[in-house]
């Protein structure tokens, strides 16, 4: 496998963008690092606020950004002993970090100070050689094909994570809002493949079908139409009293309320999303006379990462998926920025 | 033991108060309960709720209020077998609940749809005898001085199972605030107990001196003249990533805001206040990337309630009490309309 | 509904049997129990131990047996609020508990040293009419068939609280020893609507089909043939390391050893069965470096029972059965006596 | 801080010993490692056994042995950036680990397979420079002295570990066998510094008074001269039902047996001790009925290693030892195999 010294990337030259598609230099690998020839990479929302600069963490720049990459590993550092050049490997949003620390000492490595965050304060994988801790990266089965398996190595380990944070136990019913679309479907998915039962909310009717008939929902709330959504979530569970865990994948204000007003005593709310500038707000009187829980879940970390990628491997999730060229990444965004996406776009680094 | 067929009690005969003290019948045990001569009985702040109507759940009218009851057992219903007359017992908030239902079958008594609650939607302690479910009661070993541990009955009880709640484990530190008032004083000792370093949060120089050298916090942060609460909290701890919980015993909304800011990562934010019309709010971004926990926590179970008792049989707790007449229980409530309350007055009975 | 006087029941006079079918009185509920007249009831190997006395805990006499009784209530006490006459009820293995003690108070009813025992220390469902604590009973929705359910009503609640206290989450793998057993197919079954993964352990070409095409096992171990049990167990894993959990439904000391040396690290052996006299064994050295736990589990608390039998009406869980009379009961602990068992035989109370 | 090119050092040519005190070359770390000035280093019964070489695990030979050295950092390799020359820092058992499989991942890096072992799998603390993987070395704050820390760094984490193992919580019960020895006496410290009861078994006055008037156990037990050890055990709880956890620092067959009788239903019995071909046993009945949980705990991980240190410093932990030069190891080690040892020795390695 001969290296190339130039590649093609897309790079952000400056916040608020455009992405430029151009040749710049292939990087080596640090001792414990690794260099992943990235074959597919995932188009994530995440991507859009790192062009845009509107969270309250600065990026790098310029930046190559993604994070969703699956490829083959073409060089290795002198301390990287277990994982192989040809490999296959995933590159994650947590590039790497200090695997010593009290928190990656807890495997809590996603709240390491030191993390390096792909495609936001490190290169990532809009590019066709990409570089990341080796300790961190994905282990992919070569069964596993890159293209399909991209939009998992964000969105699904993050879905998967937010369920496990739920505490939800199999046989329980857990509430997805925001199911019909990209993590939410992913999220019904594995929820399913957990032994859950899923109470899907979302609106309009093709979703209600996609979710009843496809995801194997066993309810699905329409928030736009229902004219009680607290009542109809309750009932849609066998005793009235609401699910054990709610799933927010798309989280603002009035969702988040209600979510705390529906779910079960002693139940969980779980909030995945990140919209920018948004608050969690939650009465306290009946917060704390129910014991309800309110947490947020970050991404996964290398051990969700493998238990995700295992459920993907088994056949358990489909995630719905469109390849156009790297080259095209300034389109994606457009659709993305008007809210024309339905599924995830992959971008194939070779065109 | 002669039971009278009348005796004192205060009651309230309509919402606002004031309570009236004067003789009314005694009541006689249904087949599962017991009657309890009450000695002494804690005043706590929801006790001003229920004469005051301002939380969103109506009393029993007229209502003879109290729930921090102390006592012997006097008579029992046909159904009683393992409690016996002349066994001293304590009641509490929760004075009987269904024991049949998902959340009494998961130990989760305070959650019961069907719960009796004394003082509130049952008669109380505010009276020589008070009836409760014998299931409910609490078993109090003749070594245990009726009137200390009245104010354990339901402040002492509730701190510790918000101290559970938190899920914070022996070594780690917790911050409490409001920590120099009645419930934080009591939450101090028991998390000592209970193996955590304690920061307390409050104000002045008299609870600073109280917390360190009475109540054995290892810290102690002034929200009044703090420059900056936050980073104060922060660095009260090792490594200056913040407590692993706080304990809100006095929620008002820019506490818990703060609380959620200077919690460690994967921290918990637990609250056990009860304000009439506060929210909860924090920030959807800060909460997600540090995976930050917000929960209500309500009263103890029975388990709870034994554990906390047996803590403060050890001779770990000392509650400072005061105690009065029953006769006496209005001008009670007039100081602590005032706020003039320091420590907890627990009632007589036989005054 | 009018309740006869008397009625036909299988009566064990003398410990070793035989069991007498025969009529007698039928019994009126205290104020806290119901009177259930049993449909159908299934029959447990435990059964046979209470007619054999061949364990360490002695038994009423005369007895009516039976634990796996499925009827409807036609008579309750004044003290039963929360069932009604005409519902449909299940009576377990414990028919009662104090639901005051320090386990009943944290849901571990079965462990309760006043546990009534069903069909042991009272008498239970070989009988036309049997009576059990109301608290106790389980309820069982009106779509749920009256014999199909019986089984699990001690069988499949056992098997499902063995997989709880495994702690093996979603995506695991768990091996069940006998999976080709009564008890062993009920718990693929559950381990799978749980979302584990199941390598089974039996022997046979029968049992290897079953397994693996109706019961959805991922892979199966003859223990009769194979050259090495242990390796042959952890290869089926994807990593060689073993499986997460050992679940044993049919102990005797030899897969108990086997259990603790081809579990994974930090994984649980989960002994359910009751084999009198028989020692559980394990070499320490090797049990501590892996960290392994071995535990025991008994059958399940109220909720453990109302779980399962969800799974079961969600049409989860499909348990083989035959239904023969409850007068050719003692031909069936013969066939029972003899091995001759397959599947699980149910009595029809009115034949 | 100039380092010499050769030191002196206790090495074990060939199993069996004994161990030669020489002068040996200084090595170098790898990118990945620091070498440790080590001060002072305790002797544990494990390190005999590496001299013995009777566990079923083979060292390397030639050894130089030691796994419990505290001392100063005075080189590392060029990827290490958390650590600084002139840190004080610990070598313990677990040398390094890969922080790359399942098990690293999950925090369990003692059951790393490709885990390395100071003083056994390679060189440890019985020499002036030792070396160990930098993201295993405990951090050691400076107001920590090196002599008294030495026997916290191997026996004080291990007990501690047990103790979280055992899954008991504050305000809990848990009998310690072995009490009286070194382990014994740590696990004592450890357990009420974390809000635990203890009951100390073992035999003797003497240990009868250091348990409880210097270790603050509730209640001591004397296996040697009790008619009943287990009825004795179980009345030195409040409720006769024995304690919530066992922790075995001296495990033998009989201990265990009793220990399996003794706990609490739902209760643990924590093996920690390692002693050469023994066996656990426990009868299957009981065990299933009362819901026992067996287990072994082997050494700590990271998060523990900091913890356990975090109590010492705390001055919550005191472990009495007495300090001889290194050139007298062989002496302690004849003080071991006749089992005349008192507390913990700790060598100086100026001496």
């Amino acid at each position: 496998m001969s290296i190339p010294d130039k590649q093609w990337a897309q790079v952000i030259e400056k916040t608020g963008g455009p992405v430029e598609y151009k040749q710049i230099p292939v990087q080596k690998p640090g001792p414990d690092e690794v260099l992943v020839n990235i074959k597919y990479s995932g188009v994530c929302h995440t991507d859009l606020h790192a062009v845009n600069g509107d969270w309250p963490l600065p990026t790098k720049l310029p930046l190559v950004g993604g994070h969703e990459g699956a490829g083959v590993v073409v060089a290795k550092g002198e301390q990287v002993h277990d994982i192989e050049i040809g490999d296959h490997a995933g590159i994650k949003w947590i590039n790497g970090s200090c695997l010593a620390c009290d928190f990656c000492q807890q495997s809590d490595e996603p709240l390491c100070g030191k993390a390096l965050l792909s495609g936001y304060t490190v290169d990532g994988t809009f590019q066709q050689y990409a570089i990341a801790k080796a300790a961190h990266v994905a282990r992919l089965h070569k069964d596993i094909p890159l293209d399909a398996v991209a939009p998992v190595l964000c969105a699904g380990i993050t879905v998967y994570k937010g369920l496990k944070e739920s505490n939800a136990r199999p046989g329980q019913t857990v509430a997805i809002v925001g199911a019909g679309g990209g993590l939410g479907s992913l999220a019904q998915q594995y929820a399913k493949a957990m032994g859950l039962r899923v109470i899907a909310i979302d609106s309009g009717e093709d979703k209600r079908k996609m979710c009843l008939e496809q995801l194997g929902s066993a309810a699905f709330v329409d928030f736009a139409t229902s004219k009680n959504v607290i009542k109809e979530v309750q009932e849609a569970t066998e005793d009235g009293q609401g699910p054990h865990a709610v799933i927010l994948v798309a989280v603002n204000e009035k969702p988040f309320q209600q979510a705390a007003e529906y779910v079960r005593p002693r139940g969980s709310v779980v909030c995945i999303g990140l919209p920018a500038g948004a608050y969690l707000r939650a009465p306290v009187f009946e917060s704390v006379i129910k014991m309800v829980t309110i947490k947020g879940s970050y991404v996964g970390n290398r051990k969700d990462t493998a238990e995700a990628l295992d459920f993907f491997r088994r056949g358990l999730i489909k995630a719905p998926y469109q390849v156009v060229g790297l080259s095209e990444l300034q389109k994606v965004y457009d659709l993305m920025h008007e809210g024309k996406i339905a599924g995830r776009y992959v971008v194939d680094t070779t065109k």
